[in-house]
Order: C-alpha cells, then sequence, then structure tokens
C-alpha cells in the first residue's frame, strides 16, 4: 500500500523540505488541467520560481517529468513551456487473481493503462503455487511489452479477493485459500527483481476508481460471488487499524438469516452476491447468460430477485453511510451492469434509514473503470509511491 | 471541531516551519510520561537545542508552558529543568446539553478537570432559547470559577445528542428539536465573548476517551435512550464528510424490525436503547431503579432482555467492525455499567460475525470518563485546537 503521508509530528528539516518540495512539485504536475509552467507551479504551490526550477530540473533528470517543447529565452512575454508527467518513465504493474481470472497490466506515472491482459483461469482448480507460476507468465509478457514501450518496471502489486496482513494472505473465501503466502522470488519469474506487495481487491479497485474520477469520498462496492468494498475519504484510502476495512459483504442483513461461508449468519453476500440471486431468481447452474440479459428479457422472477438484492444492498450501505458518513456509492463489478435495476430498491432503502437522507442524499454512480478497477488501482499504488516519494525512487536509481 | 492536521500538499515556508516546530514542542511537553528538558524535546524532537531554546522561551512567554524549577547553569552535569503544560493558561469550557441534564466544565492545557458542575433539567418541557439560557447561566459561573483559579477561557464546545452542521443541529431526535441553530451572543451571558463551536456529544466523548485512556483507535459506543457512537482512528477523531460518522444506534438490527423514531424501522436503538431494554424486561415507566440494580438482583427477565439486548448490539458492533477494521469498543452512557451482562452476548456475536475475529479479536472496555465524558471531550477539544495551532493562538493574544 501507499506510504503514510506525513504526520504533524514529523520534524521538518533541510534534508525532508527538499523532498517535500519535490513530492509537492511532483503532485502539481500530475494533478493539472493542462501542462502547467514553472511559473505556474510557483505560483499555485507557494514555492519560489528558484525552487521550482530547481526541483523540476532535478526531477527531469530523474525521468519523472518531461517538458513539452525545447525552452526559449528569447522572447519576452511568451507563455512558459509545459511540465509533463513522463510518457517514458517508471510503469507499475497491477496483477489481480481472481476466482476466475488472472490479470495484469502497466499503469505509467500519467495513470495511462500501457499494457492489459487478462486470462480465464479457474483458480478453485489450482494450487496457490500453480496460480503463481500461471501469473509469473502474464507478468513476464507484461515486463517485455513494458520494456518495448520505453517504459521501467518500478514494482507489482496484487489484488486478491480476501484479507491480507503484510505479505499473508489470511483468508480469500471464494478462492479457498487460507494462511497464503506472497510467492517467494524463485516462484516469480522477471518479477523477483521488483518490489512485490499483495493486498485486497476491493480496496485497490476503490483506489482505482478515486484517481480514474477524481471522486474524493465514496463506499465502492464490488458485487460479484463475493462482495467486496473499498472506502476512500478526502482522497485517500481508509484502511481501519490493519488495511481490512471495507468488507461491507459480511454486514449482516438479518442476525436469523442463512449461513455465510465465512461463519455467521445472514450476511450481505447471501442476498445480494450474484450466486445467491440466481438462486432467488430460479436460475439454473448451468445458465451461463448474464444477469443483465434476463433482467432486459424482463423476467419477473429475476426482476424480483434484483429488486430484494438491491434492497438488501441498501440495508448494508445504509447502516455504512449511517456509519462512516459517506453519501456516495459506485457500484463496481456485476453491480456496475445491474446498477438500472439495483437503483429503486437502493434509493427506496437509503430515504428510509439513512438518517441524514433528507438534506444530504446518498448519490449512486456506477465504476468507471468496470472489471479492471482491481489491476489498474493496483498499478496506480505502485505508481502513487512514487508520486508520493519521488526523493525515495530517485536516490534508489542514483 | 479541532482543524486538520496539515496536508501534503501544504507548502512548507519558513513562517510555517516555526509555527510546526511550535506545536511540536509543545506537543511533546504535554505527551511526555514525565516533564523533559530541552535536550530531552530535541533528543525526542530532532530538533536542534538551539531551535528547542527559542520555541520553548515563547511558549513561556505565552502562557503556555512553565518550567518547573529555576534555572541553574553552574552545575555541569545535571539534569536540565522539567518543561510542564502551564498550570495556569488557557481553559477550554465544555458543555452539554442532555436529555434530562446540563453539564459544564473547563479543562486546561494538561487535560485536567478544573471545573465542573452538572444540573439535573429535563429539557424536552423547556424551548431551545430556554435550554440556552439555563446553559449560560452555568457557563457564567464556570467563567467566574475559571478566573478564580487564574486561567483564561479560551473558547466553549457545546455537546449535543444530534447532528451538527456548521452552526446548525440539524437534528437531535430525543430533544425533539430540529434545525436549532446555536445561540445568538445576546442569549450567551459571559459566552459571548469567546470562540464557541457545536458538535455531536457521542464524537465529544471519544475524543474525551481518546485523551484520558490513551487508546489511539476504538469505537466510542453510548447507551442511553439514544444511542451514539464515535469513532477514533490512529490517535484522531473520524468525522466522515460533515462529522456525522459513527451514528450506530441507526445500523439495521433487522429490516423488518420495529419503527424508529428517526424514520426507518429495526434500528439499533429499539433493541438496545434504555427504553427498549426496559421494555422487553417488563419494568414499568414508573421503575426509577437503575437496570444494573435489576440486574445485580438476578432477575430473569431482566437479564434476558440485557442479554438481548447485548446480542443487538453484537451484531451492529459486528458489522462496524468489519467496515471499519477498528477492534477496540469502549462501552460508554449506562452501558458501562451494565458490560458485564451485555459482554458475553457481545463476545458471542463478535467470535460469529467479525470475519477477522479468530486472529485479531474484538476487545470490549467500559468508558474511563462515564457520564462526564461528552462535556470533558467537549473542553479538551478547545484546548486541542490550542495545543495544534500554538502560533494562532499566541498571535490572538499578542
Amino acid at each position: 500500500m501507499p506510504p503514510r503521508p506525513p504526520r504533524r509530528d514529523d520534524p521538518v528539516r533541510q534534508r525532508s523540505l527538499r523532498d517535500h518540495n519535490l513530492a509537492l512539485v511532483l503532485r502539481h504536475v500530475t494533478a493539472a488541467n493542462r501542462p502547467p509552467s514553472r511559473a505556474e507551479i510557483a505560483a499555485a504551490s507557494g514555492l519560489t520560481r528558484a525552487t521550482v526550477s530547481t526541483i523540476v530540473d532535478e526531477l527531469i533528470a530523474g525521468g519523472l517529468v518531461a517538458e513539452l517543447e525545447p525552452v526559449s529565452r528569447s522572447g519576452v512575454g511568451r507563455p512558459g513551456t509545459g511540465i509533463v508527467p513522463a510518457g517514458t518513465g517508471p510503469a507499475g504493474l497491477g496483477m489481480e487473481v481472481n476466482v476466475d481470472y488472472l490479470a495484469v497490466c502497466a499503469v505509467d506515472l500519467t495513470g495511462a493503462v500501457r499494457h492489459r491482459q487478462v486470462r480465464r483461469l479457474d483458480q478453485r482448480e489450482h494450487s496457490p503455487a500453480q496460480t503463481w507460476q500461471a501469473l509469473a507468465e502474464l507478468a513476464d509478457q507484461a515486463l517485455a511489452a513494458v520494456a518495448a514501450l520505453g517504459l521501467t518496471p518500478a514494482g507489482g502489486m496484487i489484488a486478491v479477493p480476501g484479507l491480507v496482513e503484510g505479505d499473508m494472505i489470511r483468508i480469500a473465501p471464494n478462492l479457498g485459500w487460507q494462511q497464503v503466502p506472497l510467492p517467494r522470488p524463485g516462484d516469480l519469474g522477471g518479477l523477483r527483481e521488483l518490489p512485490l506487495e499483495v493486498a485486497n481487491e476491493a480496496t485497490l479497485a476503490a483506489l482505482g476508481e478515486r484517481h480514474a474520477t477524481g471522486l474524493r469520498s465514496f463506499l465502492y462496492v464490488s458485487g460479484e460471488i463475493g462482495i467486496g468494498g473499498g472506502i476512500v475519504l478526502d482522497g485517500e484510502l481508509f484502511g481501519g487499524s490493519h488495511g481490512w476495512a471495507g468488507e461491507i459483504g459480511h454486514v449482516t442483513i438479518d442476525p436469523q438469516g442463512p449461513d455465510c461461508h465465512c461463519g455467521s449468519r445472514g450476511c450481505l453476500e447471501q442476498y445480494a452476491g450474484e450466486e445467491a440471486i440466481r438462486a432467488a431468481a430460479g436460475l439454473p447452474g448451468r445458465d451461463t447468460a448474464k444477469l443483465e440479459q434476463h433482467a432486459a428479457a424482463g423476467e419477473p422472477a429475476v426482476l424480483a430477485a434484483l429488486d430484494a438484492a438491491g434492497s438488501a444492498l441498501g440495508v448494508a450501505l445504509s447502516s455504512a453511510v449511517n456509519l462512516l458518513d459517506i453519501t456516495t456509492v459506485v457500484l463496481g463489478g456485476h453491480y456496475a451492469d445491474l446498477i438500472g435495476w439495483l437503483s429503486p430498491a437502493l434509493e427506496r432503502e437509503f430515504a428510509r434509514r439513512v438518517i441524514t437522507s433528507d438534506w444530504s442524499p446518498v448519490r449512486v454512480r456506477p465504476s468507471a473503470l468496470g472489471a479492471d478497477a482491481a489491476m489498474v488501482g493496483a498499478a496506480r499504488a505502485v505508481v502513487q509511491g512514487i508520486l508520493d516519494d519521488p526523493a525515495r525512487f530517485l536516490a534508489a536509481r542514483a
């Protein structure tokens, strides 16, 4: 996960002042709507023009930013040249292990996806070692593609549908994994040369959405067989004490409800997960049509099942809004495609259950990144580490 | 509410460096286990001894810290003199408006309560204007007491059992208040001279607990007729988007459950609020004995009602732990006295419903401040504003 932002009890001294200003200038460049000049960066950041120029030169030398056109100092009153994030520079590798597919992508410093590959593969039939082996093959292809683009891989982040603590995947129920460590370097092909981390897929998807949409505070809910969640508040991921926050799939809907694979009863997954919706709709196990195809055909049992799922989702999200005071909900995974059928029930529950809904209504929107959110978010997390602390990245390259 | 901590995109310049260091040194003084010397502050903060001495002198001149004994520079190798928060200095005024009482206290820079007064008075029989009038009388007495102690009132914070936005109390259901603004200066007696704010009582109580206990991450739950909540994460209040976070009283226990005064159905308050417990226990409305007296007498209906309430509380708190990843729960209000009868059911639900409970068990403890938590937290919030930004306080006094 990205390093924490500086805290108020960190002493500010000369060296950290330069590090701070490197990050500040790089942030102004990457966040700008159009390429800012050095003078504009100075005006926006409050730094002096001399400081900005020194810092920009250092960022150019380190390959993190570039100048749009050659500097010409002869013309008077000309606009300054624009500074942009470097198109050839570091790239973050995002990887996703999910129940029925593996995926790898690469994202550059601008947040653009430069490489993307998805492979259908059911992990439930394989051991974790076999999964890592298959993932390493995809990652090697991504590394070759990244090199061909003139980018330098800076690190990798693996998204998994489970709870992670440090390098340990504590539990990934829908994969059937418990206490699975990050792969050893020998299992990883070309990845072994890179700093590698693992994190929860919905948390990373929320990070991806945050950067793709510019939304600063939202609950991200990913509906698949399991239901994952991620929380973004004031532009930052909210991880809780251990990074496990957001497990909305295991909010209780009915204390006496059906057993859940997590060991509890009446969890949201048992009402609004894909298998629960299919069961409620009476769709046979061999049915491969997407839920939205059945819904679009107007099948009454499917529409009723989606309304019931939306209602359960609305109950859980209302509790979450009451607890967290975050009033934008982003629906990802298959929920993004089902939003039209889920929304009426969602809005009904919000109006009834969110105590602030009269003056602060809950907004619901579909995911911008769709099924790619977790892997793009994972790659973006790597890039974010560089944006947050460019001094460390430059020192490692020096 | 206290000002936000500095953010990474704040530029660090010379003036803010001094402001930052003022707060840093003051924080080291107030957080130390024993009075630190200037040299110890320098070692702990990473600042130079010369900088620390300048800053300490400025804090002494501003009345924020004091030296324990006269400086003697003749002895070689003697320990330095200790620096302590000033015992006579600014005081924060904390006020609480609750259903059946008003309360006012004053807290100094060390966090010590220097004045405290509680007046039984049922607000439901009075208009907001009458409540402010009664509160102003208590506050005037507190201001006189503070002056007699040699302290200078620095500001006031009013705790209310409702949702606050800016200076507006949006809704305080158990008071019957809606859209009640902060009192005008003319309604406030001596208070009119002070900066005044209003905030949610459970949020402020959580802040009070945070300082009284040193706990850095916990869910605070206050059980009265209503159920309030506050969230502290990594030492900071978690307010959400508008400061309304923590409304655990309106987490849904059963979507088809009894109507709640908030307009929803099946809210936690309807299962674990004091009136709900008394109704379930079959206690008549005229009964004035405390619930814990009935429980201590072993009355089976009361024990069953408390077990059911603990179970409902456990369902709501399990959902909160799954969402927030905060594994310490502090029970305040009447829950603090009932904890022995609530805990078995709570622990049963946590073990079943919290997905991380196998390797990260939820801990439950009673409030340290008891019924005073909200008013002490309110006063402490005022003091915290000074600790966070002593430069602003010193500038206002200059």
